[in-house]
């Protein structure tokens, strides 16, 4: 811990999106004075911290000087200039994650090379430097395949279902990815602190909007079986331990329909997948990030409920000045939170909020997310 | 509701201390833009808001130029300028609580004659312009005098038990009630809408301490028996109803040794009495509130878990740049939140935060608090 809570520890994060939002309503309550560095000068944290700056996250003399003066520096996107961490990190800022990680991760290609290194079971991949490349690679069409650098929400990925898909494919250095015909999406939230104590959220399972490619509907707990969620947290675990990270690690993967796992793609960042935990478990994403940055004991990850998460996305055909229909109809129903982005433009598939529904049924909890889905609407 | 979620609604804060800090950690999660007005230019939420003004709440002009151009005010302490208030209504901002309601409360004498003229069972009381008066009262010693106006947090309130202690009897305006040899203090926070739905919270056990006056230990819910639970939570609808408030409000209560249940204070905002709901309900008083200024549906107001919570007093001794003690090996313990409501100055008996100790087993819960309460300290 850089400073005992006395209200004068200084926190910076890179990004000041949803991630952002939610990782300050925790910190709150730990009196920790909040940086944040967005390049959206409305970004959703702008008013909810110590001191908001507006500049580009990708420029070294930026984020140098952003974070210069700071206890410690945590991220929401990965997409930020890792030099300038490493410079801070040499001179005695804590970065967590750490700068190496970020790096690591930023890169898909590397982020399957170490999966290859440690006996991390994934998908069968090449690595190609210009689409020219691709007629030849050694994995077959159908295949996905994803920018090095830069992807995010889905953007950055395309499935190459054909000879003719070849024509649209990326031109950027890319990743191919053998097709996983998988039976479920499936996340795990690992968190380390800098002591070595290493915790596991349960597994949980997620279902994609196939149109944009964003997580649209996430269960926890799952219902697999033990074995299969023991294995997925085994993973995650030795993933999170194999890299010594500081912080919190979604561990995306496949379920095949073997019942094999493969890991996907890691966030280094509270994620998508864990947003169910601030009404779904006894310590949220968002807390245990906290905890494990500030070298805490981590929190109680079990559920206390089941929790349905839905993202909130913008509807397609509306972009401009969001208005929300049916938030009182859906506050009505039992088990339901709300929670909004401050974000004042929608635009289609844009993230803008989400919704947790919490029951002690399960199918319950899955009925009355279908229902919340149906009425809540983001339009223009 | 003023204004459908569009991220432009403004809602204006009186007080800008931990209850309004909390009520941002809620807050944020409907995009409504947070006006604070806090005499304190180091006020816990003055980083927490889209716009902090630093002023008089006890001020005409200071609390009406505050609140003219917003959509809504509510407040998190009764000490405001209710003429303000009342001339912000005439010209259409939405006060919740109302400001008769606040001008009501704000008197202690013309509480109690509320609650006389409600049939609302009350301890017998006088009414004292001077401390002349009071040995010919009606109410004999032992008894509790209290100032009728500007008491808090256990100030402005004395146990006149012998001839001699009248000595030391405040000289101002005040209210003297028949002492209550009580078994316990109990509480009920009840919220109502403007469409007029009204839900009560679990009714609460409280223990105070006798040297601060000041909540120390709240166990939430009761196990006194459904009938004393109902009785109380009537109670609290029927204040409710008969103030129809708009808003949430705390019913303070004694249970008497006889079994009888009467009401002691009210307090028409979010209360220490409920600050356990944030992790032991479903829906937490901040949630309720919120929901009820909104006109939107109520939460649902029933308990997930057995909770305990202790108010984090300043040690006796120590006052300065607040340090914490002991944080670490509380959050290493089942079931404990931690809320630090950023002030940095600690003196003995000020709230610097709460915490909350949950557990699915009462006795379990009770003891992890009374070990919170040995380990975590403020010193300086």
């Amino acid at each position: 811990m850089a400073k005992d809570f006395y209200g004068d520890m200084k926190l910076g994060i890179l990004g000041g999106g949803q991630l952002g939002r939610m990782l300050i309503q925790e910190a709150i309550n730990y009196n920790v004075n909040i940086h944040i560095l967005d390049p959206d000068k409305n970004a959703p944290c702008r008013k909810l911290c110590n001191h908001f700056e507006c500049g580009s996250l990708g420029d070294f003399e930026t984020v140098y000087n952003f974070g210069k003066d700071l206890d410690m520096l945590t991220i929401e996107i990965e997409k930020v200039n890792v030099d300038a961490l490493e410079k801070l990190e040499e001179e005695g800022v804590l970065v967590y994650p750490q700068s190496r990680i970020i790096r690591l991760i930023q890169d898909k290609g590397l982020q399957k090379h170490f999966f290859k290194q440690n006996n991390i079971p994934t998908s069968a991949f090449q690595l190609i430097s210009s689409k020219e490349n691709m007629e030849n690679s050694t994995i077959k069409i159908p295949f996905i395949q994803k920018l090095r650098k830069d992807g995010y929400d889905g953007k950055g990925v395309k499935k190459i279902s054909s000879i003719a898909d070849l024509e649209t494919a990326f031109e950027e250095p890319s990743l191919i990815e053998e097709w996983v015909d998988f039976e479920k999406e499936i996340a795990v939230i690992v968190a380390r602190n800098d002591r070595g104590d290493i915790s596991t959220f349960p597994m949980v399972e997620m279902e994609f909007n196939p149109e944009a490619n964003l997580v649209e509907f996430l269960i926890a707990p799952s219902t697999y079986g033990f074995e299969i969620q023991q294995q997925a947290e085994e993973l995650a675990k030795k993933i999170a331990d194999d890299l010594q990270i500081v912080g919190i690690l979604a561990v995306e993967m496949f379920l095949t329909k073997e019942g094999e796992i493969l890991v996907n793609e890691l966030a280094p960042r509270p994620h998508n997948s864990g947003h169910q935990s601030i009404e779904g478990n006894y310590v949220s994403q968002f807390a245990q990030h906290l905890r494990a940055i500030f070298n805490l004991p981590l929190g109680d990850t079990r559920c206390r409920s089941n929790a349905v998460m839905i993202n909130l996305l913008g509807e397609v055909g509306y972009e401009g000045l969001a208005k929300y229909e049916g938030i009182e109809e859906i506050l009505g129903m039992e088990g339901v939170y709300l929670h909004l982005y401050g974000k004042k433009i929608t635009k289609p598939f844009r993230k803008m909020g989400h919704i947790c529904i919490i029951n002690d049924d399960r199918e319950l909890a899955i009925n009355n997310a279908r229902k919340v889905q149906e009425i809540l609407k983001v339009k223009a």
